[in-house]
């Protein structure tokens, strides 16, 4: 998508030489607008640990591109396998939730495991990082394109033909490759022509949606407004949402969603007051081993100090502000399970279906157990 | 209740000149402890207004010294009866939705009208903010004794005894005279040997929770966790909640709550989790004039600047730092309204109701139709 007017993805090679990773280290926005170069594992590692890239279809890329610099290393040591297995653990450890972590991570070791020699697992790995972002792009441009007859079909229903969208932390392209999963049909709507406002909740603690993915709307001019978390409800009673799209970090092939905490709760808002909830994902976030997110999905706790500071920009300094009493503990769990009764549909590269087996295994009948 | 272990209520007359009225200025909370002194109905209607004192009861008393000050001037002045009008139309003005506000105020014009001379108005007045601000402490207290029993109920069900009682905002003394609504069978239970722990939400954009809630709480030696206000519906999937506890701006005849923004979204979670959700409130909170809480009750709409930025603590300074896009507009709705259906009861100092007419009504038969 665009910044300042130019075209940009999340994550890709150096143009003159290919054993450099660039991204854009997230950390900094909306205030400043950095690109890191990666050119080691362990730095990619740090990279999706610390956040410097996030959300579920780039944790995957990044994790790709991760395996790639890891051939590059393996080549130059003596133990190329002993190396590929080390990195492959090390960028698993990084984030529990997402579980297109360990799927680029599993499909890249399968994949190197065909070549012959260490030259031939190096241009397997690169090629297979370059494929899973180029289908990362695929796929959310065509939920855009599924998003975007949803859309219509509200729009057909108001005289004003505005379409209030709600959603919650970034599942925007700054979250995959490009065009992102939940402002995909968003975007789609933009450029069709189809008059879109975007209720932009803040997310705390890391506020994903003040930084991130208002920077995005911003930068493609899309209308926006930036609430607080709890602000939802309100809207929703008064008849301000028309639909909320949220994207997610792990769905179980019953169609029970991990995504950002406090999806939950505007899940159940929805519901009571009969708004339609859905999920934007590519099929890469589906875990089709898992049955109950309640019971089976990891939730990653992070430090208290999220929740007891503020972090933002003062007087062109990038600082993070305390606001609790010191002696106020503070818990910080990263994400939680909305159960699939509550989501209207999902919307994936496929088109939409029901958030439950069999809708989505009528989308992916590939995945039969 | 205790301040560095020495006793404070939130407002209070200067012992050695009733002319002037003290109280906390919680705007520096939890980092500085100021006392203001206010000696005009002006300045008390700016103290009100910008929120150095705020929360419902403390907003009663507040606006019933007031209107002493107001009799003061008045009788200073050569048109008692308009200045006493003017006044009261000026703290009115202040906040739309706290129904304590317009009770205190009312109050007060019926009383002083029963003075004579300027000089009866006055001592009316002075006795009957002493009044409004006693009642509210021992309303408070009451309501710690009702709920206590609540908390024993539930600690005789746990093997633990230890009760999980999550809440948002300030409902705590620094929100009334003493005491506080939602904090004070918390408080009751903690002296009184009953383990509890307080889920404490931070409450965005102005962090009540994690200002003043945390900060009262940690006084009092009340073990307690700040949470992001997203993370309540996680807590409760995972049986980490109790109960729910939050005070009310003004709750209608029928149960309808309205409370600060996203209490909305911790009932439905509570509904949802089978988990008691009860609203704390002295009956100055009851509005005997409104039946439909969503169609009826005015809510506040603030700055959006409170959403775009977080105000912390640096270095020693509290300074504001910006989250959002300088270009991102942001709205920010004060209160939300919770549905009666979803109000397991409404803790009073009279004791324990349902949230509907026949339920409020049942402890306050003077107030028939």
């Amino acid at each position: 998508m665009k910044v300042r007017g130019q075209h940009f993805r999340t994550i890709w090679l150096k143009p003159d030489d290919e054993r450099v990773v660039r991204l854009i280290d997230q950390r900094f926005l909306p205030y400043r607008f950095v690109v890191e170069e990666i050119r080691s594992v362990a730095k990619m590692a740090t990279a999706i640990r610390e956040m410097h890239v996030r959300g579920a279809g780039l944790i995957g890329a990044s994790a790709a591109y991760g395996m790639y610099l890891a051939t590059l290393e393996a080549a130059a040591s003596h133990a190329f396998d002993q190396h590929l297995t080390s990195a492959a653990a090390q960028l698993k450890a990084t984030r529990p939730t997402a579980v297109n972590l360990s799927w680029a991570i599993e499909r890249q070791l399968n994949e190197i495991a065909a070549g012959n020699t260490a030259e031939e697992k190096v241009a397997l790995a690169l090629d297979i990082a370059r494929l899973i972002a180029a289908e990362d792009e695929e796929h959310c441009r065509m939920i855009g394109q599924h998003g975007l007859s949803l859309l219509w079909q509200i729009a057909r229903r108001k005289t004003t033909r505005l379409v209030n969208v709600l959603t919650h932390c970034n599942a925007g392209w700054l979250a995959f490759v490009d065009h992102g999963s939940a402002t995909a049909p968003i975007y789609a709507a933009h450029e069709s022509g189809l008059p879109v406002h975007v209720w932009v909740a803040e997310t705390r603690p890391r506020n994903q949606g003040s930084k991130l993915t208002a920077w995005e709307l911003g930068e493609q001019g899309v209308p926006h407004t930036v609430i607080a978390d709890s602000a939802a409800g309100h809207l929703m009673q008064r008849g301000e949402v028309d639909l909320v799209i949220v994207g997610t970090d792990r769905t179980t092939y019953t169609g029970d969603v991990a995504n950002k905490i406090g999806t939950y709760l505007k899940a159940l808002a929805a519901k009571d007051n009969n708004i339609p909830f859905y999920v934007a994902l590519p099929s890469s976030s589906i875990d089709w081993e898992m049955r109950e997110g309640l019971k089976e999905i990891p939730i990653e706790e992070r430090s208290g100090e999220e929740v007891q500071h503020a972090d933002g920009w003062l007087e062109g300094e990038q600082v993070a502000v305390r606001l609790t009493p010191v002696q106020s503990p503070a818990a910080n769990y990263g994400f939680d399970i909305t159960p699939s009764h509550l989501v209207t549909g999902l919307i994936t590269e496929r088109g939409v279906c029901s958030a439950n087996e069999k809708g989505i295994r009528s989308l992916f009948p590939e995945r039969a157990p």
